[in-house]
């Protein structure tokens, strides 16, 4: 399919709910960035200071900095905000009311970042932030004065903002406040009241965000919660995700013999824990790469047409991916890329057994390990997979243990594993038919002149899911950053249009 | 089949070629041992002395100092000796006329040691030998003073002489000298002529041993190679091994993309390498342990009963091995221990893609990578069989590469490997029929009351075997240390009583 017949799909699909003549949309959205325009250098400059205070979730001292500066920037734009305390690190929380309004949106973003090393970056210091005028990777040279005054763009889209936290999560806050500022500017309001909680601790996995609930419960009340944060379709369309999906960790180790023997005195006796593990993992998947395990899929239900079609519509380009990663054909199992991100999964991503290479010895390993991951989505419970993981590594004729094998078990089993699993973080999906989700769909068509890219679910997993889940009202994902930003890596980067066009995004929003 | 009607058939056997009324072997035997007893201080204090000149390979200077003292040992016995240069380190040749004799026995031994840590080792100096009065493991203490006198044992048994090369390969020169010494003694003269060669860079590979051969060709011309090294029988009876498998080591990558994609953005759409070298693997071998590659026993004959009879005698604890290594049951494929290792085997050494443990990541993999081996019996030759494994991974779907795949190779094929293999070492095995080899085990029968362990073939490969081949005529390995003697790792170690008993061995070879 074509992208021009996905657009028309999905302007069929969306007839019915956007409201004809939407073009003072498209003009409000015109004064949104011909503001933006007039105000890069604020904007700019706003974002480079708040990246300047380091914001590791470990560093309290300026993890503390950066809240105080955070909730003097909501003050500053008539929120009444306060620092919330919770066991770790503080959460920054502001209120706004709109005149009028009967529902609230509460906007999520975290304002700590992850750790860095600043001898791998191209730049002195991390949350010392620098502008290139492109990709580094390509040549991006350093700005060193913004040409142009405040009759014309002094900045380019296509210039870079490089610093930790430069996209992930700090550039989503600015863009916020400043649409506030640019309707504020253009004499509109918020037609939602809007409530705003920034994390501090979200790459250190958020630990006092869930159990934050039951002390601030009141203030945490909404009817959608828009969390900006991760980057935006590659086609750098405005970006609706209404999930994504969990993750379970596991270990599956095979033990062989009690420590490794030679494979010449002993090969073709001593059973190889590196065979067996070959062979578990091939029983657990066809050549297709459809889960054998049984009962692994029973609760997924099949889509609805109107769920196939919202897959369909997303513009992914799906030889230019296989070509970035040089696959030359990806996975059957499923059929499209969106269709195998609906579907849990069951992944190596990692195996281990003595040494390869210079450091390999020839012999018999005494185990073999592989590390996996199980992807869940919203119907799966990771509880329900593992022990049908389990269930098959018996019926392959394991007795399974926790932790090493004892020497009764090692003279009365023939084949000894363990599967430990780790703590699951559960998918969690919004309806793209749920009314609050609907508003923002609308709205960004309504700004943009397109329906904006809608994912069902993002494949990845993120932190905020069991904050989502234990709130329990609808929310959504709009990522506004550049998907090549090098997010928790060194070199993390914002595209500057990325900001500028995320301002327009977010000001649609305001006005759902 | 008990061990004792294992010693009946074997006895059976025998009876064809064994003379009767061997006793005056066995008497010869207990004078030996009676000379061993009054000549333990000297035995003793001259293997010391040698394992007291440090002797890795790489050490250029202490390896001619141990060619020098080798040299004059030989000398000291009545050889011709000198020392031979080949191009890297020097081998030490002996040669020692016996009156009357009409056939040749060369004897081989090394004189190098594997390298060494010294901070690993329970002694100040690897090259510092130490008496214990036991294993170390099991609470052996030093051996300060040694009790007893001329008229007396004063070395025990079940002491431990703790050295590098102690055991391997020092002791075994030591036993062949002081073999020669007590037939002095005892008023009699080998029944062949002796040649004696000694490596000086066996655990380097031997690199100048083959090459030898052409400048030293009438030297080392005999009609039976006794190779004197590696561990006895773990029943501590004499042993004959008449051969010992061949190996090729391999690699075998399957790769995926370019880099490790995120598991949950790709999951289930990117294909994993790690599932698909998995399967590949278990496609190469069955349940039991069986290889599944087309062709892959071929050519390999069935045994005959006699050889089939030699397998059954050799008195094998398989339950104590599993217990050893904690292992319930062994590969069913082949049946007994001995019949395993007359097979060729398909082993993995060991497996990598990625990470398991604290430093895993949630991606698909871009490689798996298993390291293999494959042990050769004679029949096989390396080539055939990995051009067979290459067949079994191309008939699977695979293009196979070398070293890295290319963009085009990347944007044509959906399954793309690489399988690179080292080069080959060669089986050898001769014939337990053969006359000469017949002849040590009809003495090694006669002295010791019972017939030695027979070894058709060791399951390992000894790095002399290129040199059996292109020598060309029969060899045999004789090996006298203990076999729990931590060969190649920290302390290294030899039970005196497996030198005292060498002595008697190499003497009922000397007399055969």
């Amino acid at each position: 399919m074509t992208s021009r017949v996905l657009i028309v799909v999905v302007s069929v699909l969306m007839a019915a709910v956007v409201p004809a003549g939407a073009q003072p949309d498209r003009d409000f959205r015109a004064s949104v960035a011909a503001w933006v325009v007039q105000n890069q250098p604020e904007i700019v400059g706003e974002l480079m200071e708040l990246l300047s205070i380091p914001n590791v979730a470990a560093d309290r001292e300026n993890i503390r900095r950066n809240a105080g500066r955070l909730r003097e920037m909501l003050g500053r734009r008539g929120f009444e905000a306060e620092v919330l305390e919770t066991e770790t690190n503080p959460l920054v929380y502001g209120e706004l009311r709109a005149p009028g309004a009967t529902r609230t949106i509460l906007f999520y973003s975290h304002y700590d970042g992850q750790p860095v090393e600043p001898s791998a970056w191209e730049q002195p210091d991390p949350f010392g932030p620098v502008l290139r005028t492109g990709r580094l990777d390509r040549g991006g040279a350093l700005v060193r004065d913004v040409p142009g005054g405040r009759d014309r763009p002094a900045y380019q889209d296509d210039w870079r903002l490089y610093a930790r936290s430069a996209s992930d999560d700090k550039s989503p806050i600015v863009g916020l406040l400043a649409a506030l500022d640019a309707l504020k500017a253009l004499g509109q309001a918020p037609t939602a009241n809007i409530r705003v909680i920034l994390d501090g601790e979200e790459e250190a996995g958020s630990p006092g965000l869930v159990p934050a609930i039951g002390k601030y419960r009141d203030k945490l009340r909404a009817d959608l919660m828009v969390i900006l944060d991760g980057p935006i379709h590659s086609s750098n369309r405005p970006t609706i995700a209404y999930g994504a999906r969990g993750i379970v960790t596991l270990t599956l180790t095979v033990f062989g013999p009690k420590a490794g023997v030679h494979s010449g005195n002993y090969g073709n006796w001593i059973p190889n824990p590196a065979q067996r593990l070959a062979s578990l993992l091939a029983s657990m998947k066809d050549d297709s790469g459809r889960v054998l395990v049984k009962g692994f899929y029973d609760s997924v239900a099949p889509l609805s047409s109107e769920e196939q079609a919202i897959l369909d519509a997303v513009p992914d380009d799906a030889a230019r991916m296989l070509r970035t990663f040089g696959v030359a054909a990806p996975e059957p199992a499923f059929g499209s890329f969106q269709a195998a991100l609906q579907m849990p999964t069951l992944n190596i991503r990692g195996l281990a057994s003595a040494h390869v290479g210079a450091g390999a010895r020839t012999i018999i390993p005494d185990r073999a390990v592989a590390a996996m991951d199980i992807r869940l989505v919203k119907e799966t419970s990771a509880a329900d997979l593992v022990e049908k993981l389990r269930a098959h590594v018996r019926d392959r004729g394991y007795h399974l243990v926790s932790g090493e094998p004892d020497d009764e078990a090692r003279a009365t089993h023939g084949r000894i594993a363990s599967l430990e699993a780790a703590a699951a973080t559960n998918a969690f999906r919004t309806s793209p038919l749920d009314p609050q989700a609907r508003r923002v769909a609308v709205a960004l068509e309504g700004a943009f002149g397109a329906p904006p890219v809608q994912l069902r679910t993002l494949g990845g997993t993120v932190p905020i899911a069991p904050f989502v889940e234990a709130l329990g009202f609808p929310a959504i994902l709009v990522p506004i950053v550049n998907f090549d930003n090098n997010q928790h890596e060194e070199n993390e980067n914002l595209r500057l249009g990325n900001l500028f066009q995320g301002i327009e995004i977010i000001s649609a929003i305001l006005r759902s």
